[in-house]
């Protein structure tokens, strides 16, 4: 690759910045801090999934030595000038649960106390009395005339602008619902010689970052409300924090530390409402921080229920996609509804198809709520769809690969919603995979169960939209010496985003990234950034960096120009000089420059950009949008697994996740996202899944709620950046935190298929599913070929009967 | 004023941002901090005013419980990577005594503990063996050949570029000579009718800041070092720590928190050096903090010895000035010489002079290190001249207010340095006074004393340069809802700077005060700015915010435009909205704009401007430039005081001080800063000065120290704000904080002359040397009119005679 050669850091395997000070554990989390007079705060939680708070009787809890205050939501209702109301969508969460517990779990009061041991003893005696009322656990049976309502009224929340369609209703649980409309799917299903019909599920699960929620609030000498906290959006929770408070913007100040981790449970306003407010009635600092057992209780990834139809000719052709997805976003919409929307519209996946009709449906349920999880719910699509592409293709006797090779789209290509791709890598990521699992063509296989151990290998891919529209800001300084801040409201959360973003800027104002610092998010100064999620960062801040150093580069160039006697355009900025191109001794360093423009010592140049990316308006009642995203993440992945048809265990022998990146910033930090990502939805294919009865989660610790660990990851595992540069990302670049995610499950699922010929339709992957399904499998069809196919089979309502976990 | 109806903020009486808070005690101060593990540092002084450090023993010291370091100056030296010396101009100061002390109080060693007491404890059983040295403490002692050598070597430092001539150099005491030479003193004095000589002493003195010094060093999570300091130059003290450790500017960072008063004690390196070296050798924060008798150890106000010699002709005219002023600047050069170079080229006074020849000497002496003081050397240069235009006026027989009016510089003259004047506001503010103060020219009197109470009144006037070539940068930051944060190095230390500045912001933005903060320096995310002091924040730093919310105010008009359909230029902001000049209607808020912009709630837009100015060259054999200050201030005081001639004792009837401030940005800060200024300068004209005898200070404690009080206050005081715009001052204004120092001293002296006929050349003006004056004039002269001027006296060599305080 003769482009790498023009840079100097961008594409090199710089050590982490964070590196050695993480692993000698010297990093600061918002948990170790401790200001004089801190408070600690404990909630006290519903054991209801839906109830009237009738009353909250304190008395008893306030008699405990050492407590200083217990709040109930009425107390926030009656302190002036307090909005309690809060959610990035709907403005649905009190920052106490003010009329109605929702959920098993719901916050219905807080305790303050001088130590966590007063305030968790206090807890046990706040005396809060419910009104138990029907509550209603399944998204699909949520749905029905007659189900119980979550929310009576729906109230919007600005936050967002592309879903300022959603007025305010009510009378339902369907909190949003998403459309895509392409051609005519009635017409296409009539023509179609093969229809696969199927309900595929995913269960809730938990984000398990090894750093728990938690907020500090304090009020500062100057009467602000200031929070430290464990946050992916600080930008969020300062707007969030000021519209409770009804102060301007810069009367709330949020520091965001080193991030022990997110996954998209850290977004929007957490326990951050909550903290502010105990502060600003006790007036003293407080700490909320969650045990491990509240953390399956505060936000979730959503179980969905996704029923896909195909329509296939007998040449291969796919004529129509029809689907429903119903999506258990819980108590309280959170950010529900743009996962929903955003993986709804991207439920067609990477193809070509001709006739579209997807309904998503967002629902509330008396479960605790559901947010973002890494993938933004696209891998809980790519699950459906994907296993309907290796049904048809099988059914069709057609190599699963080819089959999604001829599908794919290709650049220019309209997505299902009329975006015309670009900077699409589906195909190559697609070809690498294979190559890297020496793949070849399934043969049909039908194991009986009993059978010993049999391999299969299978491929899938995916495709997810970057969230589109949204903003980084960056702040660029540069010292006299050369050394260089950057202000940026990214958050590190394990990520690398620190070192990549000073990767950037180091490229860009050509010093060694030693120079680069990077300042964590501090709202008094780091300027606004939309969210650190959804793999957004290297493209958005990166531009916001890019567009920043590019400043200071003009103001250095302008300076150095005339001290050089050249043109600015001439000039040259690498290895802390600035040169004429092509004579590379008529220089001056960068200490020179600034000698030269500004004579002091210690001086500083700065820079500033607003990276803003648009999308067109799209029609609600079709999703169709001229840019419904600023760009794709595509990913694919190829597994070769061993079933052992005795036990139902699977083994994946190896595993190849390819992901398009754009360019590799770091080629080491790309290999670790992808890797991460693959061990991550490995644990979600095979174990690891929130348990739910009745809106009770009953397996909520470490001990019974299993995360992969490296026993877990398979004996080989390939991680390979596929390369489809970004004319309008930062060298190229795009990004790579969720790509890993997002066909992991029907690669493995796909590859059991060609082992042993059963499909499994609902995650995780227990060894007892596969070997029920050996088992059922045989006992239904003996040793027949499975028909894979039926033709036009009656539509089916029962979607609830699914075997929806939880 | 008309055009004071243009601006919303600017011009106003806006109360104080810091105001509440301060009167309830909630800021925290540098003092205030304390962290995990935090230990506290103090320091063993010489006894010596300049003694050989033979050995340092620290056994015993260490044994005491709660040590945790005792560290000599031979510790730094052995300590890799350090460069132990510092200071702004010369090199000249160990970070401890490294060979030799250099004055009473001189620190030679630290002791670090767990508790202050343990370390004061220790502090008494450190041993140290010195080799006592011979001394000198007196300035023209100092520059005779033979006297003892202060710095056998001097080493010049890279700070400031205008003292770059000031090669490596030794074997002398006087570390800088600063020259003005215009025309031929000698050929004007030969053609002069009277010639008048004199000299004048000023004493040293102390700042007396409320918060005394004090710093706190830790190395950070990410191994920076990082100061909590009591300063005034954040971006100085980045420099010179990134220096001492050789480490990039952006692995220091220097927070200054509100500063408890400054009056030019907390600029350059104090205790930082110190307390980042025992953070950095203990791994643990350090705090130093000194006692209020060890401020009088660490630096104080230059005791000068002035002598004049004006050359005038029977008409009155001035053909010509002579002076030699030699400053005492102590055992390190600090910024001595800065000072001396500054009041140097200013010693001519606001005055026509067409032939001028003034040599300043800095020198060093065995005493305390002499600095910055408001007013930064003029003030004692201004007691000279001003003392020296009324003895020629009174001997001339011409009204002093007159004689002054006369030969002051107008717009356009040349100063003594070559430099035209440019927003000159001498004549203004000297009339002003004299209007005030109800002024009539003065009778000659002769009053015995035991002659009972007289009065006098009396004019003076002065000029200081501001500091020139500096530089302000400013980064500012507007939030969606309007609210405004400004970075800004400037250290809010008293003076109003947060509130001014945030007045600037709020003009230019359009929004109401209250919705602007200023963020208080911190050298990660506030640019660089030279210093706090001189008053330069206004123009300087207001130029810079107000470049910076240009940037700002560009974007909102270019989104604006969009919307409104409308160019730009015809945009107007303010009252928080962009509307169309002359059609307020056609508008869009703030909010609007940046919606119509970016969308999202919560967003920021950023605009950073660097202020630099710059100075001609100039000719260190002469002084000439042509432009050697970006701009000056003017002052002129008038006063009428009551002798009591048989005591000796003079009270202020009234005082009235004006200083030309271009434009009140606040009017009240421009009262209180002139009328502060005014007190201040009282309290050093009748009774505040450092008593020193051979290098030691015997009056080191406010017991013995006297800062004046309520009581000091004249019965009338009155503040006058003259408004000469600055072209290119922010709304014209210029700066205020030491205009009010300049004349008062001599203002004082030309009254008590006025009222019974003695001059006091030796400050401070005690009932004592007024009474003996009146004594000794009564002995010499009798009823005689004394001959107030000199015809062509030999010159006297024996200047170290004259009456020098300590």
């Amino acid at each position: 690759m003769a482009i790498d050669l023009e840079y100097s850091v961008v594409g090199k395997r710089v050590p982490r910045l964070d590196g050695l000070k993480k692993v000698t554990g010297r990093p600061i989390y918002t948990g170790d801090i401790e200001l004089p007079g801190m408070l600690h705060a404990v909630l006290v939680r519903s054991p209801h999934p839906h109830a009237r708070i009738v009353r909250v009787d304190k008395r008893r809890a306030e008699r405990v030595p050492g407590v200083v205050a217990v709040v109930s939501g009425a107390d926030i209702l009656n302190t002036p000038g307090i909005d309690p109301w809060v959610g990035p969508v709907f403005k649905d969460q009190g920052i106490l649960a003010l009329d109605k517990a929702r959920h098993i779990g719901d916050p219905v009061a807080a305790v303050v106390a001088e130590s966590r041991e007063a305030a968790e003893e206090a807890r046990e005696l706040v005396e809060v009395e419910y009104e138990p009322l029907p509550a209603v656990f399944d998204p699909v049976e949520a749905c029905k005339p007659g189900a119980p309502l979550v929310h009576e009224v729906l109230r919007p929340s600005r936050a967002f602008a592309d879903m300022a369609h959603v007025g305010e209703t009510g009378g339902t649980n369907v909190c949003y619902h998403q459309k895509v409309r392409k051609g005519d799917v009635e017409a296409a299903f009539a023509r179609a010689d093969y229809i696969f019909e199927d309900t595929f599920t995913s269960p809730p699960a938990q984000h398990a970052p090894l750093e728990p929620h938690v907020t500090l609030a304090y009020i500062d000498d100057d009467d602000r409300i200031t929070l430290w906290t464990a946050t992916q959006s600080p930008s969020f929770v300062r707007v969030s924090t000021a519209g409770i408070f009804g102060v301007p913007l810069n009367r709330v100040r949020v520091i965001v530390p080193y991030l022990g981790a997110g996954y998209g449970s850290k977004l929007y306003a957490k326990l951050e409402p909550i903290a502010a407010y105990l502060a600003y009635v006790t007036r003293r600092p407080v700490r909320i921080m969650l045990s491990r057992s509240e953390e399956f209780h505060i936000i979730t990834k959503h179980q969905v229920v996704a029923r896909y139809k195909l329509g296939v000719t007998k040449h291969g052709d796919i004529v129509a996609v029809e689907a429903q997805n119903w999506w258990n976003t819980g108590a309280y919409a959170e950010i529900g509804p743009r996962v929903v929307h955003k993986s709804g519209y991207t439920s067609a996946g990477p193809y070509k198809f001709p006739n579209v009709k997807i309904d998503s449906y967002c629902v509330y349920t008396n479960n605790v709520p559901a947010g973002a999880f890494r993938g933004f719910g696209v891998p809980q699509v790519v699950w459906a769809y994907e296993s309907m592409m290796d049904t048809a293709a099988h059914a069709l006797g057609i190599d699963p690969l080819e089959f999604r090779l001829r599908h794919a789209l290709d650049e220019g290509d309209e997505f299902a919603t009329g975006t015309p791709m670009l900077s699409i890598g589906v195909k190559p990521a697609l070809r690498k995979v294979a190559e890297a699992i020496d793949y070849t063509p399934p043969q049909p296989k039908r194991v009986p169960p009993g059978s010993g151990r049999v391999r299969g290998k299978a491929v899938a891919c995916g495709v997810k939209a970057v969230l589109t529209p949204s903003i980084s800001s960056a702040v660029v300084e540069m010292n006299a010496d050369g050394s260089v801040t950057v202000l940026s409201s990214t958050v590190e959360m394990g990520q690398g985003s620190e070192t990549a973003l000073a990767q950037i800027a180091a490229e860009e104002l050509g010093v060694p990234i030693t120079k680069v610092r990077v300042h964590l998010p501090d709202t008094d100064v780091t300027p606004y950034d939309t969210i650190t999620a959804g793999s957004r960062s290297t493209y958005h801040m990166g531009n916001a960096i890019r567009g920043a150093a590019k400043q200071i580069r003009d103001q250095l160039f302008a300076a150095a120009a005339e001290v050089l006697e050249a043109n600015p355009e001439d000039l040259v900025l690498r290895d802390e000089r600035v040169y004429v191109r092509g004579a590379e001794e008529r220089g001056l360093t960068i200490p020179q420059v600034f000698a030269a423009k500004l004579g002091a010592l210690g001086t500083t140049l700065v820079g500033e950009h607003v990276f803003k990316t648009i999308a067109d308006p799209l029609d609600h009642e079709t999703g169709q949008s001229k840019k419904s995203t600023e760009f794709w993440f595509s990913g694919a992945t190829a597994a070769e697994v061993e079933v052992d048809t005795d036990t139902g265990q699977v083994q994946v022998l190896k595993f190849v996740a390819a992901a398009d990146v754009g360019r590799e910033v770091n080629p080491h930090h790309c290999e670790q996202q992808i890797a991460g990502a693959t061990i991550l939805t490995l644990g979600l294919t095979f174990f690891e899944w929130m348990n739910v009865e009745q809106g009770q989660v009953t397996n909520a610790s470490f001990l019974e709620y299993q995360l992969p660990s490296l026993k877990d990851v398979p004996p080989q595992l390939e991680s390979v950046s596929v390369t489809v540069p970004h004319p309008d990302g930062p060298f190229g670049a795009k990004g790579v935190g969720e790509s890993g995610t997002l066909s992991v499950q029907p690669t493995i699922a796909n590859a059991i298929y060609n082992a042993c010929g059963v499909r499994i339709r609902d995650l995780p992957i227990t060894p007892e599913k596969v070997l029920r399904a050996l088992h059922e499998r045989d006992r239904e069809h003996g040793a027949e070929v499975e028909p894979p196919a039926v033709q036009q089979p009656p539509a089916t309502e029962n979607v609830g009967a699914t075997d929806v976990p939880g």
